[in-house]
């Protein structure tokens, strides 16, 4: 069939998106998806047509129905000096997003971090889970499925570790039992990968013993204690992805001098609104905008946007040190990788080059620069807020 | 300046990044910062520089420190048929995502619900919030400060309301006291922008006449009640942004051709996971993904990334109704707008232009697809839990 | 039948708890159950049959299949000044507990306000909730019912009026819709008594109109957006029951002579512990334990003890003012009552006719009290904590 | 001194309350107290002066400032069969209360339960914890603090328990780091007791440790990631005190008979209210009224009615197995003890006696008459709710 007439086909119904796949290689099959829309609705849609990305690759890995290529303007902020376990020097920190002012934030936050001598970084915990739910017949039944998995944790994590290379089934940890449910927290290492689909993968194995062996069966693989992509207590508890923390000592001066504030000022700001004003709503996160570095940067390397939902996750703290400005981040919640999934497009390289630390033995250096980014883009809006110029700053920098 | 002594400028750093931006035009300027981190680091960043988008345009408004625009594969589901109270008509949904299968699974639910007569969807509000920390010496003053607010409420809706054309002030509720501070929370109607902005700015003058007429000081114009881009329980109860619902009825015979299971089956799956599981892991989202959705449509129509936060919460329920499916998602808390903000960028007006909904008077319009789009992603992932294929999928189709 | 013959029934199986009250007087029937245990079991049952109520009444109104009474011992703390606006006095708060130290822990605060003189207190709100589960056929059909609620709200307000002589309905609201599931939150203003089951007997009014005139069916005449002996974030936000804010400024020299600590180390502890430990640790309340205060006022004025749950929410906040220490409380949902319930028992009248506020108009000034005596034994914990002898107290008065 | 004398000291503010315990006995003091609120307010106290307990025993124990005894009714509820793994026979359960209609609500669940056959119940597990807050330099030396904690465990342990005889410290987990503060989660077996104080003693010991072998400084002797009488998501997922859960299958004739509803009713109301309603309401608790039921019979049995808060957590499931309902309520969060603290008093040793489980080697048993009172409460009023008669349960039999 010619480029138009599968056109022609998908205009009368008569073939299906993904069905275009089948008659042509990936980047045709992208132009023809698209002009089949630009025909149908009689649209120009040729930035999105403008791409350098493999397309055939990203269609086997990244992408179904593909029409071409999302453009977000990328910035960069930096130098910022990072002193952590692994990542111990000066970043330059892409970011990509469409949120006038912030990547302007982030560099103010960064500058004064710099001068202040650098941002302390240490990665807490570093695991990834799937819990499914189970079902029994009930709690006496429930109980001894629970003992089943501790009884069995070796062969257990024999025949889960041998779905994989990099994959370590640490503990199975919480066992929750509600009714007639079951919920085992598998918990694994994952490497420098995210690791969802590699536990996933893991974790049907061992419900395939558990079927073998009992008469439990599985309902979901995934039960919601995992928790993926939602924000959850037991995440934040327990961590999931990296758990990072990061924190500054901004000397006295400094803060004056590039905060236009004070410490006392930035401690009452985050008392105010970070501590009390989140408790006072029924506030899950405890700070001022995780969300928007973490949407920035993750998008920047590759990470899934879907998991700035846990990431947006944390606790900032500030103390008046005799004067001197003592703050901190903590992101319990932090999936990210330097390999698989969306770190493999052209742009994430890109972007993970940019800090370092794009492949293998990186992802903890890089759970350390977010953690630090955040912390950036944190104080500078607490000490924006504090300065009483958070509206000015947007009716000058941003237009949204 | 040459392009070369500006940046070797930066390499030596006499200059700093913004500066750029003073010597040459937008354009240049992220030439010139983008080959200066090639310079440095020894890297090519070509697929970073290449781009439609209008830098100038960008850089005046959404970015700042510009190096160039990240590529993000854009695919395409559908067609979904929508009975929307704005939205009624089949659509074509584009997705921006690195999640291999997140685009097939949407398209899957996608065609169960157009194969089922189509999606109801109901805005059910349509709010933007801010609520500053307002600070007073006590408690009998703080109760003061509130009843100034409902005292005064005609005339800060007038003072409000002339900062902005389409900002409307709806109500000051709740108003939270908490020790000696004081949480308003304004609530305003924004039109079709998502208001975040609108709304600041119209804060910041409610707060001048506070200052005005009482001893009570602002500690910051945002407090944490609002509650923007992080998880909160009062915007779930309030709502914020758009709040919608969407449902549809899934004959007996569809759910076993198109799903492979039953509405039974998916009945126990949303029961165990969705309900169970999220209340015993602290969960504060009763869903199984709406996250990826809202991710992945708000990427390529230009909403804040950020925002995925909040478009992450809602409850999912399914019924069997004499073996027929009954399946809803609600989505309280869904800050999106057809103008302003990212939606201005090349792509995005692209993104919103296949939805038919680029421009004034669509925002509803576009909430109602959007909700939508999570229904059909939603009932294709439970589906494939119930159907026990979810590792399987992945296996075939997402390599992360 | 003799009281030997009915106890053998009630060995022998033949006879019901219940069914003993159909033979005899509420307090023979006590006697007669209470000796079937004793037999029954060879046991002495002595100080449970030792009571002055009238047991008459009591099986009436709050018990059934009454075997005697609980004896818990009663203490005092005060004098406390209160400077509310119901409240202008000195009171001595009855407390029942058996928590050794607790009393005292309590009257070292009310000492320390009375000294400074005065806690502040403010009733924010005043209200009780009932919100049933309504079901519909979708998401267009809740809306309507929604609708529904807003068109009929006179109408309905003059039928939930008319069970009750003291019960106002308010307002509706919010109505949550989820699926579909309608929840419509009734907001009562219930006067002096607590009032749950006042608006319960006015929702089912409510409820059978909606019946009457719509398809739609009430599936619970309780949904859990009330939200009844539960912690509740709708409630945080909303008030339930009264909502009542206190504080106090303690002189620096009190400080430093009652509480043996500095403002300095109340906020750290504040801080540390009721701010950013609730939130690292997914707690609903930042405060140290409301509930024992709650507890122990309740239990000695007739209020619900389940109600405890609710009455243990809130956010403590300290500050460090110059020396001086400014602490407060906050109690958002404090379901308290003067008439009604409990509290027409016999002790809990003598335990609010201590407060001065038995019968009508009452309750406001004792949830003023309330409030203030959870803010003496708050501030004499975190004060404890501060001077870093929470255990040695517990060595010397507790011994649990 | 006279009695009058002491009075007199007490009118005119000589003395203080407490101070009377240095010139005569308990007993005397408490006369002295209530004459001395009598003769001040012109009341009578004749109820609260009606006790048998032994005051001196409990002035040393539970209650200080002593003034006499509350007074609150008495029920029983049974037989209610249980199949426990430590209760496997039938119980008359003491309930304290003053809730109409309460007693006769769980002995309606019983009365189904053992007409089932009896309710299983399985504690899941049994601790006590204690989590103080730690102070450290920053995140680094916070992260030092922690593996301290972690290297020296063998040593902490025998340390903690060198102060108490049945405590164990089980496990150090999590360790908390929010910036510069630490929060060490101590889980203890307590055996029998409750364990709060043990816990309490056996933590500052290990404090002492930690301050003589590093800088950091120990800022609260609780830190609320306890988490003691607040609701808290980490104790849901990780338990405090006992976790319990219980189940019945109801056959479908007895659910008619005894319930006069059918088990899919009861399933629609259970996911309406106790899961989508209390998601929607951002409630922490997923049941109906497991305060009702913990309240009642913790009075009952000399628990601190403060930890009803903490029981008020869990969530209740039902299913709808062919026609017999399937019912479960879990309670992760269960301080209770059978020696120590309130259970040593008079009526509540009684109240134990009841249960068969006064003195040591019972508190698991007693767990699981709680949980199994919890279910038939629960039961009854989920029951009732479906059979649509709350309200008129409440008119005939409640008068609140």
């Amino acid at each position: 069939m010619s480029h138009q007439e599968i056109i022609d086909k998908l205009l009368s119904g008569e073939m299906k998106l993904y069905q275009v796949d089948k008659e042509v290689d990936a980047k045709e099959a992208t132009d023809i998806r698209r002009e089949f829309l630009e025909q149908k609705y009689d649209l120009d849609l040729s930035n999105i047509s403008n791409y350098t990305l493999d397309m055939e690759r990203a269609s086997a890995r990244n992408i179904e129905n593909s029409i071409g290529v999302l453009q977000l303007p990328m910035g960069i902020a930096g130098p910022m000096k990072i002193n952590g376990e692994y990542c111990q020097r000066e970043v330059f920190i892409p970011l990509a997003t469409s949120e006038g002012a912030l990547v302007a934030s982030i560099n103010r936050g960064a500058s004064t971090i710099t001068a202040s001598g650098g941002a302390n970084a240490r990665v807490v915990s570093d695991i990834m889970t799937r819990a499914p739910a189970i079902k029994c017949e009930g709690v006496s039944e429930a109980l001894k499925v629970k003992q089943w998995f501790v009884d069995n944790f070796d062969e257990l994590k024999a025949i889960a570790e041998s779905t994989t290379s990099h994959g370590k089934l640490i503990k199975i940890d919480p066992i929750l039992i509600v009714g007639s449910y079951v919920y085992p927290r598998f918990v694994f290492s994952t490497g420098d990968s995210m690791g969802m689909n590699m536990v996933t993968i893991a974790s049907e194995k061992i419900l395939d013993k558990l079927a073998e062996e009992t008469s439990a069966v599985h309902i979901a693989l995934s039960g919601n204690v995992c928790v993926d992509k939602k924000p959850a207590a037991i995440n934040i508890v327990e961590g999931r992805g990296k758990s990072v923390i990061a924190d500054i000592l901004v000397p006295k001066d400094i803060v004056a001098k590039k905060l236009k504030t004070t410490a006392e000022a930035i401690v009452e700001v985050n008392t105010a609104k970070n501590l009390v004003g989140s408790a006072a709503s029924g506030a899950m996160a405890f700070n001022a905008h995780y969300a928007n570095m973490v949407a920035a940067i993750f998008l920047a390397t590759g990470q899934d946007a879907a998991h700035v939902v846990e990431g947006s996750l944390g606790i900032t703290t500030a103390e008046n040190r005799d004067g001197d400005l003592y703050f901190s981040v903590n992101l319990p919640d932090l999936p990210v990788a330097t390999v698989g999934g969306g770190t493999s497009l052209e742009v994430a390289q890109e972007g993970l080059n940019i800090l370092g630390v794009a492949g293998s033995n990186h992802a903890k250096e890089f759970a350390e620069i977010v953690a630090c980014t955040v912390l950036a883009g944190e104080l500078s809006l607490v000490g924006a807020l504090a300065a009483g110029h958070l509206a000015r700053a947007h009716q000058e920098l941003g237009r949204g």
